[in-house]
């Protein structure tokens, strides 16, 4: 079977935005076009990334409007929702409508419009993916983070302010990402003193809610060959789930979506963690950044407060995540989220990062979706 | 490339039930793993198609609640939503997820619950698809099928009547379905005289608001062969749209998506429309099976009315067409839909359709989301 290849990427300013999430996704869908080189009637696939149009905008059949809008019908077209993970999951359909032979060119743009709702508001739409049982005793995605990240500090004896340090690492990162909601580092005593929202966890410890959309151009490597020289392929893609009632997980700091997504891809590529250069991971709460990157096998068990504590994850460390500032500082539209994180890796194996720019051949994006309800974990190499 | 092949399905009876749409789901998976003898362990991939779950009950996220009640964890799962045809989509991707070689088995379950809501509340979340201009302007879906119709029948000299004929064949095919919504014959004069909706479209023109869930299990025809002699493969599926804006069409009574999603699935199966030996069509409205019987190339534009007339699509005609009784006695629950047209088809190839049963080898479904923005159209044939 052919490679999938990656030819063209883009991603709006993430923030708060004016317009719906319709005007954000052709925004972000033209300006993958123009990057990829690619005109819209070469586009024979469609997809849109986003989990609830309908519940935050009362809009459906956005996929019908972004076609429209780019002038790409007659493309086939679908949504794919897998709540925080949608963008994420795009990417796995976009690379398995190319690698069935189905498509030739499969355009995939994720977005989500937020920030015209309350904070409640917007907590409780996501909230609703949660299980009923949990939901209505009031057990909100960041409270799950709350307790969880008292079990590992606990469990791992991990100091407090380990987790602080994930947050001022990723805003200093986006200080360097024009694209990010927010372009300012924030020192480790603001973190530790701001205030709190689920205990341990403080404001500083959460990502924002975010308006934004990112698009990715997919295609076979034969084809890719025809628009440029330079170009990304994926090696490797895995997708998993865990039980949606986290409280019957027998060990709540093992997400096992990350293990199962992480072997998928690591088998397809014939890799391993040894091999990743620099990773994009799902930091919604500063505690996630440390599960994934032992469960990714970048580190030990329990050991990776301590890769933060010693620098290994910065730009200059050994294995940089969250170049892009991550969700903690880019910002979390939800559809968007796993697209720009491989929108990032895609810059970062082009060697178009700017100031962002690490030395990488191999990267991986880890896009998790409710408290790791799904995960996808995506491989990616530089041609 | 390896045949993808189906090898087990079900759906739950359809009508006003109880529970909620993650009721629905469990029943029909549960079912299609004892039908196709899969444990829920062999399955790596699992789909949900479904339009609104947010919006009609307030729960997102039911894709995880899904993988959890069936005990297929670590499986991969996600929502596919194409609007009324996220059945459809579905299909095109579990076809996907095998032929990539991705999956070695794909459960794919589509289901809607929708009459705990109002008629005029669910008809306003399946009209917050429409382009927000004509939305604004009180263009529901139905206000297009009464438009349309008009339109048809003015252009092709077509006899109010041969619409009303549609709904009493339906009818009578729904009779012999166990399953369907309405399983009781209609005369001509009750359709006729039946209240108008859009005009000329009467009460008896339309589908009715539906629960329901319907599955299928996907995966390479080698795989099949480990579980059963008998089974059905798909040599062609396509997916198309059409604009968001219908009044931007230069000629509505055709549907372009169906046109270039047939055309698509021929090719792929390098088959045309006289190799169909039946058909299930989106009668969500009675005049779109006028319109797909010619879009599908089974008849001349402007006559597919007079193959209603003459009884051609009949159980006992050349082209029987909604044996399963269609959406209109069966019923329409939006992301089933397309799940259950496969699985009509499936029954019929199989042998397995009781008193429905017609001759035939192979089967195509056409599944149409919005109002034709976007189509996907299956072929089916025995092995």
């Amino acid at each position: 079977m052919e490679n999938v290849a990656i030819i063209g990427a883009s991603m709006t300013q993430f923030g708060q935005r004016d317009g719906w999430v319709r005007d954000l996704l052709a925004e972000a869908g033209t300006a993958c076009l123009d990057d990829a080189g690619v005109s819209p009637d070469a586009v024979d696939h469609l997809y849109v990334s986003n989990m609830a149009s309908g519940e935050f905008e009362g809009q459906t059949g956005v996929v019908n409007a972004l076609v429209h809008d780019l002038a790409a019908m007659p493309a086939y077209t679908a949504r794919i929702d897998q709540t925080s993970s949608s963008g994420g999951a795009g990417v796995k359909h976009a690379w398995q409508s190319v690698a069935s032979g189905a498509s030739d060119m499969t355009l995939l743009v994720g977005g989500e419009k937020m920030t015209h709702r309350t904070t409640a508001e917007a907590t409780d739409v996501i909230a609703s993916l949660t299980h009923p049982v949990e939901y209505k005793h009031g057990v909100t995605l960041p409270s799950f983070a709350g307790l969880t990240a008292r079990l590992y500090l606990d469990t791992y004896d991990a100091p407090r302010e380990s987790l602080g340090k994930v947050a001022v690492k990723n805003h200093r990162h986006g200080v360097d990402n024009p694209h990010a909601q927010f372009q300012k580092e924030v020192d480790l005593e603001t973190v530790l003193e701001s205030p709190i929202v689920a205990d341990p966890l403080r404001l500083y410890d959460f990502c924002p809610i975010t308006d934004g959309s990112a698009a990715l151009m997919f295609c076979p490597e034969s084809v890719a060959r025809e628009y440029t020289d330079d170009y990304v392929v994926i090696p490797g893609i895995g997708g998993a789930t865990d039980t949606h009632v986290v409280h019957e997980r027998a060990d709540p700091t093992t997400m096992r979506g990350v293990v199962e997504s992480s072997r998928i891809a690591y088998d397809m590529a014939d890799m391993g963690p040894e091999d990743v250069d620099v990773a994009e991971l799902h930091d919604m709460f500063t505690i996630l950044e440390f599960l994934q990157s032992e469960d990714l096998g970048f580190f030990e068990k329990g050991k990776g407060w301590k890769a933060v504590e010693e620098g290994r994850t910065e730009r200059g460390g050994d294995l940089p995540i969250n170049t892009s500032g991550g969700l903690k500082s880019k910002g979390h539209p939800l559809g968007a989220s796993g697209v720009a994180q491989v929108y990032e890796i895609y810059q970062q194996l082009m060697g178009d990062a700017g100031k962002r720019q690490v030395d990488a051949d191999t990267g991986l994006a880890c896009n998790v979706g409710g408290f790791g309800n799904c995960v996808i974990t995506t491989l990616m190499e530089a041609n």
